[in-house]
């Protein structure tokens, strides 16, 4: 099959081995896939991984031992858990302690004409959800993770760092959730998406920390969103950090000490709410298409996806 | 009047001008006063003081518009605030952004024969505490901080990285609050203490970290002690920050994001329950002190009390 490799540098193959038929796992055909920030991340030598990359994606199910999913339209989940840990059996099965991460850790990812996963990580998508859609449901559910972790209201201030991807469904997914979200970019054309959203934005340059904000996301996708954040957030404010950066970056610790701030990571998050999401229409996904490219060409895809202000790059496999 | 004065450098100061008589402030004759890692810190550049330094201190009232105060035995909260800023006015007065504290941040502190303070910061110490007792209210009224911020209970998993002065009360609060904690600490003598207080504690040198906390209290007052709660705390596990470092370091937070965790910050406390913890014996701040040291002795008093292994060295007036 045809697949984009990762393997110290990045590849077009065109004839790597078919995924191998385990026990258990579902055979999904790949229709497209996302590029998303952790791709670039990885890329960049984040997580150490080799392998197909890509975890946002949508396909049709080809084989499986649950017979109702084949021929299923499907988006799917990118933890695969043992089932058995101690976090497993508490609840936390998306933080497994021997889980494998579709295109992220030991695990072949979607930026290929098949990839296998457990049926229970298969979610079968409405037919209001086309395809374009259904490529964001990872990224979105990842957004809806912030509502699981902090508590917001219409008086809240709130701040979304980056004016990214993710950024952007960050601040709609608050905004759903009748929180009058503030955006701080650096992208003219992202901002005024925001605008179409009826969402505030502001570009970085105009921005005077003041410690007022009660809650601050980070999807700058940068190590130094935390410092920028730490000055904007009040004291016993929450600071939600949503990106995962290859690089370390020395930081100054006291302000958090000081102003007893509180900060939360945040990953994957709950495919049903996403799906939902699309499905009711509530989130403008279409607008963060930047490109529609063929697999072939998917280096440049990628590179392009690097560039300063481009959106969502997607991958074709038909 | 004496005092220990940081200006640049350390130095003890026999002819230091008394405090100015502030309208509304309380003047307290120092009886004895603790030093503290965040003095230490002071001294290497933290929070770019100049002026007298000390924050943990008993007293006597000398003079005070509030009457029933006068020659009433004292301990202090160290933060002086407006009462008029968006933080006071929510409830939030130890955040306050015109404050300034003694000792720490434009406010001459407690290494002194007196001290200023508005009457609303004093608190009337019981008999039932002894002077050496009290001048541990403010550091213990910290430790208490924790349990305002996290919930503990008999089924966590809790563990306080550092036995150093701080540490020790953390451990204390925690297990008189009745949450089984375990100490990581490096210095025999006062892991012996802990098991002196039925307190679990086990050297650092033999800890491998597992990602099994539910809770770590990094007490260390290093700027490694964050990477290192990072390797013990559990998925979705909470990281109580108490240290203040004026050195930053470079740090990775993608394992935050992944592992979901919480940090928080963490600083000043509740002093009504440090004084009732202390007036009812149930912390034991007695074993804790390393040395008392005449006010003259202050320079040397600091050294000492910045050596690795020494608990809490306090500077006597009288």
């Amino acid at each position: 099959m045809r697949a984009l490799v990762f393997d110290k540098s990045l590849t077009f193959q065109p004839r790597r081995a078919d995924p191998p038929a385990s026990s258990g796992d579902t055979l999904v055909r790949v229709r497209q896939a996302g590029i998303c920030a952790t791709d670039l991340e990885i890329v960049k030598g984040y997580m150490g991984f080799q392998g197909i990359l890509g975890h946002e994606f949508v396909g049709q199910v080809e084989r499986s031992s649950d017979k109702e999913l084949i021929g299923k339209r499907v988006v799917g989940e990118i933890n695969v858990v043992c089932g058995r840990c101690d976090l497993c059996l508490s609840g936390l099965s998306s933080h497994c302690r021997n889980r494998s991460v579709l295109g992220i850790l030991n695990h072949d990812g979607a930026f290929a004409d098949y990839l296998r996963l457990p049926a229970i990580n298969l979610h079968v998508l409405p037919d209001s959800v086309d395809d374009d859609s259904a490529v964001f449901v990872e990224p979105l559910a990842a957004a809806f993770q912030v509502l699981k972790q902090i508590k917001v209201d219409d008086r809240k201030w709130v701040t979304v760092l980056g004016d990214g991807r993710l950024g952007l469904l960050v601040a709609q997914v608050l905004c759903d959730a009748g929180c009058p979200v503030r955006v701080i970019g650096r992208h003219p054309r992202k901002m005024a998406l925001c605008e179409k959203w009826s969402i505030r934005a502001r570009p970085l340059a105009d921005i005077v920390p003041r410690h007022d904000q009660d809650i601050v996301v980070d999807c700058t996708g940068s190590s130094e969103g935390l410092e920028l954040a730490l000055q904007m957030v009040r004291p016993r404010g929450s600071i939600v950090l949503k990106s995962t950066v290859a690089d370390g970056k020395a930081l100054n610790l006291a302000p958090v000490v000081i102003d007893e701030v509180n900060i939360i990571g945040s990953r994957c998050g709950p495919f049903r709410e996403a799906i939902a999401a699309l499905a009711e229409k509530r989130i403008d996904v279409a607008s963060l298409i930047h490109r529609r490219m063929r697999i072939e060409q998917g280096v440049e895809a990628m590179e392009l996806a690097g560039q300063s202000g481009v959106l969502k790059v997607i991958l074709t496999m038909e």
